[in-house]
């Protein structure tokens, strides 16, 4: 019983990667489908395309998934279009095969049930041309991978009904999607006019023996293409152009285009009129936010997907991985000072937007993180350092306990301390305290963490004692420590009256 | 004094959105800058250009960033070259402009102190005309915001020798950019080549009306923007290709290079002599991936970009934000089954590949992290939704404690069972048991995670008496749980013997 009201079973016709895409999309979800498709390796294609999208999916979101839709094989259009709620088409991009499957389809589903083709820039006037109940034929044109990019360009034709496009948003919608419905047809549509123009470039540049394939590539994904994933060109060139604007960024950049940067030399002539709308629509998307907002905005998407870029050591990501291990370098946290009788302060931090959770506050996990990642530096601070985790052993933390005293806000500036609360050869115990520094310069306590943490040799996966330069460490640091008062959440236990 | 070596001082040539960017990169990677802008009002953008790189370097990397720099602010091209490191110029798009700033300062640099040039797209060749030692002259093009975008194209014009490319190529990777250093100078160099190619194609669909301008945008960031982030156009299509790679890609898709898909119309033609290079130069990219392997870091990239955008609640994130809204929705958590004895299974999850740290397994916080998402579901089970937290009540963490049992990774199955231990009209006290679902179909506990959460008036910010609907579901969990024994790990304290 599929979870999506009116939307049980769908027609698919064409399991390639888009078509095996859409069959993902729509299992995921709990709808059934029936798919066409001729080559006979087709099943074993589609069960590999679904397996990776089960596992995207999975880790895109911890919401409970329902469960999956029954995938079955149909041997004709006609087979996969009858008694369906939806139809797809994804087969290859020739008109005459596409018109032939549409109109089978069409003369085997309801008249009003929805058909929709995947082409990437087929006119649907064409497309719906000799076919049974014309109206319901529109263009929903995703991009690959289908199960997890949202996009899909929702297009009609002449004889398209406003209820077709309707229907084909929402069905969309209800499988995650964000359709963009388009008000004119023309060949390639939008996205992949703006695909096509940078894709024809890039084959000239390898032509012209300009730039290899991999530069062409890398030429993207350090630069703009992280701005792309976020804000399209139009927002980005507002904000380029400072102060004043698109009207400036126009006036400033508007005489490049009669440059020969591109092997497109024919170029829309900047009349005021053109001007006037440019400017116009480009107040119209940026709704009232002004430079600063929009740069910040801006600049938050960016540090939030460097950082997951870094997370999964892609791209740009591996650059700041590359820094960070510089900047931590150039530190040298050896020379942080050990004062007698003062915990060490070894890590500070703006509190991102991206930690706060449906509360409006810093969610309990990134109190931890906070702490951990002080131990970490405390680590490197008794000499456990990128040479010692190679040589096979770190220390693992084996028992936590947390507590949560004042909520903090995106933008809070933290610092933590620790302090070391005893010893031995195999193991150490740490208490740190959270604070925050105030913009009066008084600090706040919002949390404490205590851990116990093991030392391992990471080869045989077992306790070991630490090496003794790292125990000559830690003995400095108890030394020091030795005057400050046991903090009273050290040692407690859940629930115990304060 | 700066923490690079043989970089203690730059020129910086123009402080507008460009050259402020390249004086904020350089000043908090502790590098003194001079700066020369005409504009009366250069300090106050360069500062408020330097506020928001602060604010989002910080946020960016927890690595311990130098002291500052220095910024002075010069009155003259040569005032601002004389005696420093290196020399950037980021003058506006004039030919005559630039080539005069950039001879006044090639005059005052000594001999061998590299100038570099942020020009968009003029030739270095034609800079490097009457300058004196020409062979220092390099194009160093960034990009905005430059102070988090790492690309930086380096191109040398006839004069230009390769120690000053070397050295240019260094000094930028010092302040944690990427340089591609080009091996022939066009107009527009390649990247901007490929930005000006969809940069046009987007005036003219405005031009003609086809789409706005948020559209376009929409067109882009809600799909292959999000790819472009991490992955460049030819990378994408070798993988669309399917099994048969970027040949078959080719062969389906070349023709497509004809039809009038873009206001570029003359393309390339596709001989066999420019397929094999681009077959050859992709085999190369591909570095030995296999297809599986390519779609894999496709996904784990899109996964973790589109996590990012949640984060942060842009573009498509905020479509995964809707999403995840609607499958809770629909899988009504208040059906999941009570069963007197057994705990609450509320979570399952595959631990993503950015869970993990450098001692190659799921970091600490991702345990808590965990514990914590079972704890919302528990409290949407309990009747914690939506509506109730809107209504300005919910349970805030005040404590918690964490055992570490086993090490989990990337790509491990787990579930979180919950346990409720106790309650009151303001308080209640959970257990939670993460374990690992085996191949085999056993589980193995990987940690465990106790907590007291208070019951909150959000408003007024005080503890308050839950709701007496809230109270029952309790009660009722709590009649189901009275038979469980008491988890061996409840009520410990950190170190306590076991």
């Amino acid at each position: 019983m599929s979870p999506i009201p009116g939307l049980q079973t769908v027609g698919l016709l064409g399991g390639g990667v888009i078509g095996g895409g859409w069959a993902a999309r729509f299992l995921l979800n709990g709808v059934d489908v029936r798919l066409l498709d001729p080559d006979p390796e087709a099943p074993r294609k589609v069960g590999e395309l679904l397996d990776n999208a089960r596992r995207a999916t999975r880790r895109l979101t911890m919401a409970p998934l329902p469960p999956e839709g029954k995938l079955t094989f149909a041997s004709s259009a006609e087979e996969a279009a009858t008694r369906v709620d939806f139809v797809q088409e994804s087969a290859p991009e020739r008109i005459e095969l596409k018109r032939s499957v549409l109109a089978a389809a069409a003369a085997a589903a309801g008249p009003d049930v929805v058909v929709a083709s995947s082409t990437s820039g087929l006119r649907p006037t064409e497309l719906q041309d000799g076919m049974l109940h014309p109206h319901r034929l529109v263009v929903g044109h995703p991009f690959n991978p289908v199960y997890l990019l949202p996009l899909v360009e929702v297009v009609g034709g002449a004889a398209t009904s406003g209820a077709a496009i309707d229907r084909a948003a929402d069905v969309y919608r209800s499988i995650g999607m964000q359709p963009l419905v388009l008000s004119a047809e023309i060949d390639g549509f939008v996205a992949d006019r703006l695909l096509e123009a940078l894709w024809r470039e890039a084959l000239w540049l390898v032509h012209d023996g300009v730039a290899t394939v991999e530069e062409i590539d890398d030429a993207i994904r350090f630069g703009a293409g992280l701005r792309w994933s976020f804000m399209g060109t139009f927002l980005t060139y507002r904000i380029a152009g400072g102060e004043a604007g698109m009207r400036h960024f126009m006036a400033q950049f508007g005489p490049a285009l009669q440059w020969p940067w591109t092997k497109l030399v024919e170029v829309p002539e900047l009349t005021d009129d053109l001007l006037d709308r440019l400017v116009a629509q480009s107040d119209a998307q940026a709704a009232g936010r002004s430079l600063r907002e929009l740069e910040a905005e801006r600049d938050d998407c960016l540090v939030a997907v460097l950082q997951a870029l870094r997370s999964v050591g892609a791209g740009a990501g591996q650059v700041v991985d590359r820094y960070e291990r510089v900047l931590f370098g150039r530190a040298r946290p050896d020379d942080e000072e050990l004062r007698d009788g003062e915990p060490l302060t070894l890590l500070e931090r703006t509190i991102p937007t991206e930690w706060i959770d449906y509360n409006g506050h810093t969610n309990d996990s990134r109190y931890l993180e906070l702490s951990s990642r002080a131990v970490d530096a405390f680590m490197r601070f008794i000499g456990v350092n990128e040479a010692y985790l190679t040589g096979g052993h770190s220390y693992f933390t084996v028992e936590s306990h947390l507590t949560f005293v004042e909520q903090t806000h995106a933008g809070d500036r933290v610092r933590v301390e620790v302090v070391l609360l005893s010893h031995d050869e195999k193991r150490f115990h740490v208490f740190t305290s959270t604070v925050r520094c105030e913009d009066d310069g008084s600090d706040t306590l919002i949390g404490t963490a205590e851990h116990l943490l093991l030392h391992v040799d990471t080869v045989a996966n077992r306790a070991a004692p630490a090496e003794a330069a790292v125990l000559d460490r830690l003995a400095a640091v108890a030394a020091a420590h030795a005057g400050i008062p046991r903090p009273p959440a050290a040692g407690r236990h859940v629930g115990q009256p304060r």
